[in-house]
């Protein structure tokens, strides 16, 4: 029996909560003394609840492999993101807050420059954003519609924008329309079976359109399409576990994720405390609660130990509020790990803690009265009675600390 | 997308040097006094190197399953040892040092004597190495071609040889030429299906010539053959992860394994010093260097607790001269466990340790320094922050800590 069909096969419904506490790129590396962006933060809470937590580290998609925030999550949500990939197209298209479904087809935009036939410059000489926002306004009021295709764009920053298609029979089986050089000829689609021959001919003449319209706009008259992706046929949440789920994200490609599994997305502020007044307020309505914090990965990427550390512990002071609602479950972890050493992404494995009335704390504990200090971090994690392991397991673990999962035979 | 593709698709070339050194049988079982080989030997740069290094334990094909050298060094070098298996023959064939190619068969043969068309000594009475030479050559002279293949015959070891056949069209689905048992008459190739015809042909005709040849050369004046075997189908490590691979190995089987893989044989002394100084020589012209160290094994086979735990000390003498040609990336490790108190390879998993600028090595430092005693070895390594892990792992740990993987999706 594969992964899905044994968790369809054992879930049930009951009343418990499970809340998933995502921090975005918080596992890290070590500065000169020894600690991690996590283990220098303050954490007095987290260091109180992994005494009666199991602890371990997780990997995405597998030892030395760096994730992006699209594989990164579908492992944190119990896919294997090797089975189903996020098209860049679709990617995009999330990170802008575009309410993507299964009949689009999104594509990532350049506005380009176009001289004598040639695409002198792949990014516009890299407009302002303001700009980027009034071209598409035009465009959207004058292109609607190829074929039976509806046809909507969206601004992203400075050159940037997604492109959405929506209707009938369009293949995402096409080659980018980027000549991925400048002086070099416009580009177009090329279907890569008969089956997009439809999807080429409406991208292609929105291509020709695109320029036709904006032929005056030099030096943005003129656009590149590449990443072309459909929405990916996940199963949803609820179909795997029969739960309902609610993601509190401030960032719309996290949003856009969770939707993808089929989580609704509760309106929140941009801090953590308001996202803990969101998850309070929506407590009971809801079966599982996917919690994302953008800032330690920011930060990290911005290569800032410092500030990354003090986000950390700015989480820290909010846990209490978030305990005392009293999940059955409740785990913090991260998607990947950007160390600030690094200002990137990372394949180091993420910290892990999962608390729940059924968890085997005392093991660590034991172990870890020993240490000089008692320290929620990467090292304490590395020494977890979970170990490593994959964050696909994450939430069958969730399912079962929940009581949500059935006996696997008899 | 299954691994070879993600590590395809991930891949990129840089400047970083990664440096393998694999101490074949390296770990071991504890003695009386509760230390392994590892564990006793004199290893103060390991012990030093661990510090600054992520420690673990791996498994070459699985928890339980003694490999040998063949998978192990697969799962080494990345590959799934249980997707790709080196046939007896191809395996024999490396192990004396012969150049098998993608169209060879290589077979391994027995002298045998034939008496009244009975095989009444599999092992022709274990003739001298010497006579085997001699007779080899005699046979060389005279078998040359069969139908379009052309033979050749290679001496191993006492009564054994190698066959190896050269020509289009040979599949290796025979049944073995071996009656299995004395006083049993001359047993021919079967073949396993109509493709392996030819094969079984040309077979059966080297067996009659042979002992025709041989005829008065009695008690080896008959053949065995058996492992019939293909060179594997594996892709290179060029074509996987895209760096040039060199290998240093005194030894012929494990020369033939990183041949096998696409890497570059490096002509080296039987000494772990000629090792270094060849790994020095040639160290700016590739990117992967195998190191390949054979005794730990060799003594651990013989049931030498106390050889196998000198040469680990020898071996940690010249770590430094190793560690000065600063690698991005270096691995210790072993390729299978080899307990002089088995005297046999097992299946317990390897000790290893990973050096890089990008390690959480602290984590294993706090912990350690709790320790009576900071020694690389088993128990140090069962700490690690790598946990128990998968020696195909191993690789694209390497080329992650060398910056040679693309992150994963956006």
């Amino acid at each position: 029996m594969e992964r899905e069909a044994l968790y369809r096969a054992l879930s049930q419904v009951n009343e418990n909560k499970m809340v998933l506490l995502v921090l975005d790129g918080l596992g890290g590396l070590p500065r000169q003394d020894g600690q991690t962006e996590l283990e220098a933060a303050a954490t007095p809470h987290l260091d109180q609840l992994a005494l009666q937590s199991e602890l371990g580290l997780t990997h995405a998609v597998g030892y030395g492999i760096t994730p992006g925030s699209g594989p990164a999550h579908l492992a944190l949500f119990g896919y294997d993101p090797l089975r189903y990939e996020i098209g860049r197209g679709i990617l995009e298209a999330l990170g802008v807050g575009v309410d993507v479904g299964p009949s689009d087809l999104a594509v990532r935009g350049n506005f380009a420059s176009l001289q004598d036939g040639l695409i002198v410059d792949r990014r516009a000489g890299r407009i302002a954003t303001e700009k980027n926002r009034q071209l598409v306004g035009f465009l959207n009021g004058r292109i609607k519609q190829i074929e039976d295709v509806a046809v909507r764009l969206y601004s992203g920053e400075e050159h940037r924008f997604v492109l959405v298609l929506s209707g009938p029979g369009l293949s995402d089986a096409l080659s980018d329309a980027d000549p991925e050089a400048n002086n070099l000829p416009v580009k177009y689609a090329q279907p890569k079976n008969e089956a997009a021959a439809k999807a080429a001919r409406v991208v292609n003449r929105f291509i020709d359109e695109f320029s036709t319209i904006l032929k005056d706009c030099f030096p943005a008259n003129a656009c590149l399409l590449r990443g072309f992706a459909r929405y990916p046929a996940i199963p949803s949440l609820a179909e795997l576990f029969k739960f309902k789920a609610a993601a509190i994200a401030s960032y719309p490609m996290y949003r856009g994720l969770a939707k993808l599994v089929g989580m609704e997305i509760l309106p929140t502020g941009k801090t953590i405390a308001e996202q803990a007044v969101t998850l309070k307020a929506n407590f009971q309505q809801y079966d599982f609660f996917f919690v994302h914090i953008k800032k330690p990965d920011s930060y990290g990427e911005d290569g800032n130990f410092d500030a990354k550390m003090t986000v950390i512990s700015e989480f820290d002071r909010q846990l209490p509020a978030i305990l005392s609602l009293n999940p059955a479950v409740l785990v913090v972890t991260g998607d990947h790990s950007t160390p600030a050493l690094m200002g990137s992404h990372s394949w180091h494995p993420n910290p892990f803690l999962l608390h729940s009335p059924f968890v085997r704390g005392s093991s660590s504990k034991g172990k870890l009265k020993t240490s000089r200090r008692f320290k929620f971090g990467e090292s304490l994690c590395a020494q977890g009675i979970l170990g490593n392991f994959s964050a696909q397991e994450i939430l069958p673990l969730m399912m079962a600390h929940a009581r949500k999962f059935k006996k696997y035979g008899a």
